[in-house]
């Protein structure tokens, strides 16, 4: 294992291993969800989505996420709490991933998941 | 945040959510990635992969994903630990998203992980 500057431990030389150190958990493709349908989130908005992320998680994958390029800031001379995030061009291209999750979830996981709502 | 009697609490009635729900941690999609790399795959097999996971998370994660019918044994009726594993339809389906997050990283981590190898 071998761990970078921004903080990240990689796991192995395997680029999907490598996706997953950056992505692998519950919260962080989540923030990129919102900001793929809305354009533009501030930290409180991001709070009212309904998985209720916690203020601590939030925080370190966003600075995360800056760090590595997959989100900036809309206004960087702003203050934290009210500043907007966007992605960049590498935050963008997990669009076709993202849809990816969604269908597969929507064919494999709906006997399990009945509430599953449909994306339009 | 309703539980399923498989034991996955789902957070939101959004697909791309519960899609992560099964799937949102650094060890389950090297599951499958080593499963679609080798079609079959025994308990030991998985223990040597590079990352190293550790058993107790290997069979949680093998029993979720079994609950789930993204995988199968080979051999119902052989012992536990030398059976092998192979994916369902519903496992197999999630190969795109693996490659997606492979391109992914070699195109977007790179910079953040020199070392990561290009998948061929």
């Amino acid at each position: 294992m071998t761990t970078s500057k921004e903080g990240v431990d990689w796991r192995s030389v395997c680029p999907i291993s490598s996706a997953l150190d950056v992505l692998g958990d519950k919260w962080t493709m989540l923030i990129i969800r919102d900001l793929v349908i809305h354009g533009t989130r501030t930290y409180s908005d991001f709070l009212e989505s309904p998985e209720h992320i916690s203020t601590n998680i939030l925080a370190l994958r966003l600075k995360l996420l800056t760090c590595l390029k997959l989100i900036e800031r809309t206004n960087p001379d702003a203050s934290a709490r009210n500043n907007g995030f966007k992605l960049t061009e590498s935050g963008a291209a997990l669009r076709p991933v993202l849809e990816g999750l969604g269908r597969w979830a929507q064919t494999h996981l709906k006997e399990f998941h009945s509430d599953m709502v449909k994306i339009p």
